[in-house]
């Protein structure tokens, strides 16, 4: 029996990824693509890879039941319509940051406080490889954010080891693609302007910090640089352990921490071309890679880690989380593995 | 009951595509992929979206029998291996010119000759849109190539109709990703001097405009572009029809070819961003977009075409027409729509 | 003694060039330049490169008296305001369409009629390798558009050696960088929508075909495509000679009308990389690229053209003709060449 | 009276650099410039933005004598050769790393030794805002590396103000285009490959460090990654001071050090679309940005530099300091300011 989804928000960029993703996800069927902006006008009028879907923006004011609602709205949105979303679905998928962290105050620190602080702890985190077992069952799962989930990818097999701890300061250097800006976009956004740039888009105090300390225990010295990629979010960690460690204790830790997983990749030197994790080798796809190199001099652990920011850093994510959440196969509807060759993704 | 593939030249560009393809179909198990220069190495060392696949390049040499060998090899080693991908395999799928014209003085004419003229008549040209008929039971496939492809499909509705015959001289400028020349690459394809460039790659006598001529029956004026693109062909046809039409008829006659076709998308204005045939909105997929624009002050029909080269121009044709071949799902294994956004496919 | 300039439109990206150009011309002196959006900021607010320059933004309804005004403001400003410019400058350059054409007519044809045709006649368009002579002492001065002058660059050998004529129909396909779309932008204008384009952008009726026309004698099938490129223009023209041509005609012809060009480079064939003409070659430089190919099947000549749209294509084009109608050097403040390499320009 | 200069090592990307600058400088005439691969043809075959120029590549066994050699060959052959540059020369400027460091034990850690270590203590190492009175009459001058440049540029404020001192790790996360690589290139340079990329290039150990150390006197924990750009390089250097620092405590730091540079543009916060260093606003330039934040929530001081490794961190740098030993003004040749906009430099 398939299972009704509604994507809300559909004419963005994660709204477009959702109804892809659900459009060849062998037990979802779309039912609803809400666009205040182009409500009735077909998918393919925004996104062009799905011209040959025959599916129609809908008005968000005319919600009807389904039984997985994703939501893909801007910040804000979801808390505000929440009760409504919870109405029309039995299953809410968000994939903004309303619902991520787990106390008012730290929307009260990062954002503009919370409208309905009493939902946090009703919440579910999804970054699956972190929070699987809590997703079974769970109706209001908030995915997690893409440069969170790049950091938190990278350092969690190194928090599990205990090589990171509470008490050091983790340095991450985060380059990200235009498309986080979303379809929007200002005179910064502009192709003349954002071509080609290596760009400090977020020096310090970057939201996704909150995410990181919250749930990898970690305080991290975060910064964020856009480069020439519309898709991709790469995390370089510069970790200094208190005791010395080898190339072997880290390759322990990762395969200790990601040797079932489905969607991560520990690529750690070797040979050719691709010796260590590149957004452009998981572009498309819900693949994170991860790795690391140790730095002979100083015992520093550099940490890479590599995701398409739309995929496993939001709208695949989101699925893999209502994969596990309603018992479906966790990589269904997930199958794309990325391309090679590509260009700039 | 799972049907066996062979890659060979396995490690080049289409070759990793046909392993991508191929090993997300749900009719074939690769059983050998094939490359001289990575033999024992795993097939992610050479393509990076394909890490977590547990399969390993193997000698040319050791050819061991399969239903279908998809050779992907360089001009020319076809055309000197035939007889044993045939002895090793029921259906061979040739990616390379070896097998697409059908006499040997086009050989003579545009390529170095050919060693085994009398296969000629036995290989059947394989663009499923044009030739679908021809394709079940052959046992010798030769996929078209990707300019040709990209603009054979955008005036076939043409001539179907009438309006371009034999004798008008169309123009066609193409444009293409650097994906063309292969993973080998000499200066010119150095990253430094390659990117962004708008750069005159064939002025002239480029080899498909023989497989136009010959399939489409129709003279070309025929120059290709290199332009800032990793995957991609873009073919733009003008044409002077010798009688007055309108934008009605190129409609009519668009859909009467294409009405029924799954992977070809006809796109001819209207609003939004994406409103005619472009690369990036296909990149990664099977699909192949067309469409026209009337010149109101000459009669003159803009043709536009686009497609990914490596997909519907290479890898992606050569398993739509093994599965039209074979009796399978015309669209098993090629279900991937594109994405959206996208930077430089 | 130092002429002054002043900049009309001064944020702007042919603004911001003619800042460029201007603020190291050992003739000119910029005593202003205004933005109304931007009054009061440094230059460099709005254009990085001039951040060390020590120049705000006026208003600018507060004109001052100039020796020169150049107005780089969008199509129909310059026709509002020219009696301010030219009550305020002894020679106003204008880099708009406003006084390309020479008819009334043509502005009700091509654009949306003229408030000033009795000015038409006063002014001379500026392409100098075109109408060099009229310049000197000329007071209104129409710089030509970018898409008309990489066409007519391209072409004009050979209407001058009579091997293009009225009656041919030249098929003429232009590949135009985003920064033609100026510093505004829409959503296809955004990074994620724009980047890796090959993108039908005008498919027809492009304005520029009535400069092309006009100035050429020559009737132009044109189609301009965006590609992926910031800067530059490129035209490939497809030509029909009524009798047959060979290389040592159009190697003539080329010498003929360019041999003593300062600012013209014929190239065509010959080895290494760089083969033709490639805007990548030009950009940032008011160099234009100009060759060709002769079809050995056909008798085509396929003419390449390749400019920097900002540079030859409007500002340095400007400066060019402000240099001659003013009897400065001519390649006074125009010293740069561009770079190699360089990425995507 | 002209000074005369000869380039070693023309064909190459700094090579033709050289040219483009000393061909275009009022002090020095070009007079040799030398290639194996390309003796005899037009320096313009290897780079086509100096199509234009009368000259061709010599043979580099046939050096004559000249003022200035500028030697842009690969590690290892300037100290091969540097007797016959030093016969031929009253000054040689050497861009390569074979006379930066100032003890062969750092050849040995860092490098393969060296051949001739009694002359390292005769070299300049010409930074010139770091090392500009020991400029004057220098007549071996080894130009600084491109990343060390980015980083000693960006952190040398702080090392002057003792904020940075020779005990804190300060992390360095360097970007860089491909360029760097140089004009050879294997497969991970080809297009296909390297474009689009976010690469770990240099996890660790990068030779540059040398560099770092020996000039600012601070230990860097140093990582490079490639990322899409053909010319430029950034730095972030993250750096915790023992004791707060507030943010007029670093403009001050800045405006000490680099209140009278020529070429350093300070760029932190304010405004508009770049609000700090970019290659992209100084490509082609020899200008350095250099810029910083605070971190409110950990006292971290995030330093940005971004410069363009073919000019400031190569051939720019090389002029710069030729003028300042040779005693020209400091500036000549190198007026060029960069574009705006540009596409990925």
């Amino acid at each position: 029996m398939t299972t009704t989804a509604a994507v809300v928000g559909a004419s963005g960029f994660t709204g477009g990824e959702l109804l892809r993703l659900l459009s060849g996800h062998p037990e979802f069927e779309v039912t609803q693509a809400t666009s205040r902006q182009y409500t009735r006008k077909t998918v393919g009028y925004a996104h062009p890879n799905l011209r040959h879907l025959d599916l129609r923006f809908s008005d968000p004011a005319d919600l009807e039941s389904v039984d997985v609602l994703f939501a893909a709205t801007p910040h804000g949105v979801s808390m505000e319509h929440i009760d409504a979303f919870r109405d029309a679905a039995d299953t809410v998928v968000d994939l903004s940051a309303d619902f991520r962290l787990p106390e008012a105050a730290l929307y009260d620190d990062w954002y503009d406080g919370h409208d309905r602080p009493e939902l946090l702890s009703e919440a579910t985190y999804a970054l699956p490889e972190l929070t699987r077992e809590d997703l079974p069952g769970a109706d209001l799962i908030a995915a997690g954010g893409c440069n969170a989930t790049a950091t938190i990818l990278g350092l969690l097999p190194l928090v599990d080891a205990g090589i990171v701890d509470g008490d050091q300061r983790v340095v991450v250097d985060v380059k990200v693609g235009s498309s986080e800006g979303g379809a929007g976009g200002g005179a910064a956004s502009s192709h003349p302007e954002r071509s080609g740039v290596v760009r400090p888009y977020a020096p310090t105090s970057h939201r996704h910090e909150a995410e990181i300390e919250t749930y990898l225990g970690t305080r991290v010295a975060f910064t964020v640089h856009a480069v020439e990629m519309v898709r991709g979010a790469s995390a370089t960690c510069h970790v200094f352990p208190d005791e010395p460690v080898t190339k072997g204790d880290l390759w322990g830790a990762y395969r200790e921490t990601y040797g079932d997983e489905p969607f991560v990749r520990t690529v750690a030197g070797g040979g050719g071309v691709y010796r260590y994790p590149e957004p452009k080798a998981v572009a498309g796809s819900n693949h994170a890679e991860v790795g690391f190199e140790l730095d002979p001099r100083n015992g520093r652990v550099v940490v890479f880690s590599a995701i398409d920011n739309m995929m496993k850093g939001s709208a695949g994510q989101a699925v893999h989380a209502a994969n596990v959440a309603l018992g479906f196969e966790e990589t269904a509807g997930l199958a794309f593995t990325g391309l090679h060759p590509v260009g700039t993704p």
